[in-house]
């Protein structure tokens, strides 16, 4: 694949192209970055994430697990949350079409319906009940802990469907993603002879797309995990590299750090021009605010670290978020998802070519017309002083999209080091979980039950009703 | 429906009860703000959404031609971007179930598809031209000015469709929604007699929900478009009050303002506890981005206003937002949607009993759970110091979803009287529109076509690859 790969230009970034807004060649700190980046590059190996990309043998056998369950299924459900939910959502956007769920089987490859209904809602678990027939369903349940509420909660409610369509057999229709020792969901499944699949105990959920976590899913749509992996290897070793400035996951995160630390941005907006990628930025979200939204840093300063990362989409996003970008405070940094070829030429079939509004489209394609938007934008901003870098791809296909993803985390974990903060921990989630354990009446958690009894969270005298 | 609304709650908002980041009495400059209210009292009149509440009359048509639609149809399809694709979105998201498309017609009540592509991704359109019968499609094409690109661009590809399918009938399967005189489509649809429905000129699109733009769908797939109406109207009613401080809106814009001027926030966050609303964020971030999104004041003073509206959704992004929320920096606001009541209620079925982590949650219903994270994360961000508000819906039907989308249009429009600017132009989004006019071609952009040219968009040396 020589010359094909995840690129990143960050031109438009730049001050002479944006002004003051952009980074000028003083804003880097070149010995401080290039000690960082050799810090980074030390401890890379030791991130559980950037040892999966190796395992191409564990893929064999998930690819295996896949195609059986494949045939077992017409609708396959993916219960799980954040980390366990995002990767999923994002390698079915990305490489499936949007409309595989609405296709016939056949269409689909001879594969199934695929569902990833990650909240507790009581309408969207009722509603994709109604729409399951238990014979011809399966269910994977992932939480890495094996407590994750509202994961359990899930379960249970569609565990009760498939008992009652199916008896005893219900457990041949699960596979649980967990802990390979640890945690409810382990046991259970050993008692039952579930069949399980293990999220490796150094990788964090919002890490875990290229773990078992995201590639089952993946298999039994019929996606190329393989390609996945290779893609992410690739990348892993494009980053290896000594220079820092040669590095695009490294570099990228330099860009957000100084951004931030010298140009006052305090957003991060990412726009793919690709629908197929818009679910990317929304894993992305996570990636990055959990894991560099923290409060402390690793020598216990307080610091209140985090861009907030946004997810846009292009064209779409131009008729609703782009005033703002262009006008409003310039406290954004932009990064464009760009694709080189899309899978498929879409013709504007000329008509009307006597209207001015119409003349100019007839015979071109959507394909240029996105390209075209896609620039415009780009140019807009940079002519309003506002700073994007782009990352092209040359392809949306597993082997591409397994370099972005992996790119994305890697850029998230040099981020850390750069902000000098634990990038792979979340203790500002665990006080909701507390109250929610409270709240439900878990054993255990009388003194958070009280805790919340004491706070007013509301006053009659602030409510307009 | 007495005692029964949408209600405000801001206890959460006040330095009582989050500290410093909160606002203190201080903080509220009566006079001026009441000043500002008698200002906005006496214009609010003469915005254009505010009449759409009372044209009930029209709404009948609108539901006769929506009835006789579903009949004539499998799969809807909504062409049209921004303000003329949104808001049906988030009537269809809000008031039918998740998997209404998957379903049976007769599970949708004899109703079609709904589809909405917004966007001009070669692959989302194929996509979607792939699952359609030419015979059985109708589509509504939307766009006020008559010229949008992208809606053309569509509307040019699925035309085609339709006429290799039907040949010249094609034009009985559209309807067009623009300028009741002017532009390409009102001039096309004359000459060919096709259905063609009104964008009242004073409306905007990102204020025309309520307007034909949005009810026609809303009526095709059965959505009860006269009480969303009688919703609106009892919210224009309700603040119509003479004391700012009772005028939910107007109260919501100020909080927002002073967050804004006093306290530093940057982004106002929306975040549903209810799946059904997860695109009201989104139409959300439309309305209050190009109303406020503005680089001058109506004075002309540069201004470089508004806050960024971030769309989140309970309890999923506790998963993913929330850690950066709790530790990141205190620079917002957040806005939880709250429901009272939902539609169904959806029991956890009890198993395995004997494990901590199941116990507490059998017996209990996902709705339970649902509030109990919503209740959980607002007092997890309240003892983290991060203010937030609370907008609570009796339930999620057309009646109150139409007090709840009036109240955030009034609010909007309250917000540019409290910064002084127009709320209601979108300068920022023209330069975009040239330049891709000039990219595609159009007659008339050489000069822009130039000045693209002169730009240096990529630098080599900015590269990594």
């Amino acid at each position: 694949m020589p010359d094909a790969c995840v690129k990143l230009d960050y031109t438009l970034a730049c001050a002479d192209a944006v002004g003051p807004h952009g980074l000028a060649p003083s804003d880097f700190d070149s010995d401080a970055l290039a000690r960082i980046y050799d810090q980074a590059r030390r401890v890379a190996p030791q991130w559980g994430f950037t040892q999966l990309p190796a395992r191409l043998d564990s893929a064999d056998a998930l690819v295996g697990l896949g195609d059986t369950l494949a045939k077992e299924c017409d609708d396959f459900v993916v219960i799980g949350i954040g980390g366990s939910a995002l990767g999923n959502i994002t390698l079915h956007a990305s490489l499936n079409p949007p409309s595989y769920n609405l296709a016939s089987r056949e269409a689909r490859g001879d594969r199934p319906r695929i569902h990833v209904p990650d909240n507790v809602d009581p309408v969207l678990i009722a509603s994709l009940l109604d729409t399951l027939v238990p014979e011809r369903t399966c269910v994977n349940v992932i939480a890495k802990s094996g407590s994750t509420a509202e994961t359990l909660a899930n379960f249970l409610v569609v565990r009760a469907l498939l008992e009652q369509g199916v008896g005893a057999g219900w457990t041949d229709h699960v596979v649980f993603t967990t802990d390979p020792e640890k945690g409810a969901l382990r046991a259970l499944g050993r008692e039952l002879g579930i069949r399980m699949l293990e999220v490796p105990p150094n990788v964090g959920g919002r890490f875990s797309v290229l773990s078992p976590v995201g590639l089952l899913s993946a298999s039994v749509e019929g996606i190329e995990v393989k390609a996945l992996l290779q893609g992410a290897q690739a990348m892993l070793e494009r980053c290896q590299c000594a220079d820092w400035r040669a590095n695009p996951a490294f570099f990228n995160a330099v860009l957000h750090y100084l951004f931030d630390v010298r140009k006052g941005v305090r957003m991060n907006v990412m726009m793919p021009y690709a629908q197929s990628l818009r679910e990317i930025a929304d894993w992305f979200r996570q990636l990055w605010a959990e894991s560099l939204g923290k409060c402390v840093d690793r020598s216990g300063q307080p610091i209140e670290c985090g861009l907030t990362p946004i997810k846009a989409l292009g064209a779409t996003d131009q008729h609703s978020q782009v005033q703002l970008y262009v006008e409003g405070p310039p406290d954004k940094f932009t990064t464009f998802l760009h694709v080189d070829q899309f899978p498929v030429t879409t013709t504007i079939t000329p008509a009307f070519k006597d209207e001015a509004a119409f003349a100019y489209l007839g015979g071109r394609t959507l394909n240029e017309l996105l390209h075209a938007e896609e620039k415009a934008t780009r140019a807009a901003l940079a002519k309003a002083g506002r700073p994007s870098v782009t990352i092209s791809l040359p392809a949306v296909n597993a082997y591409y999209l397994g370099q972005l993803l992996f790119m994305f985390e890697l850029q998230t974990a040099y981020a850390g080091e750069l902000y000098n903060i634990d990038a792979f921990d979340q203790p500002g989630v665990e006080q909701g979980k507390i109250f929610t354990y409270a709240l439900m009446g878990r054993d255990g958690y009388a003194d958070a039950r009280r805790e919340l009894e004491g706070m007013q969270l509301s006053n009659p005298q602030c409510v307009i009703a």
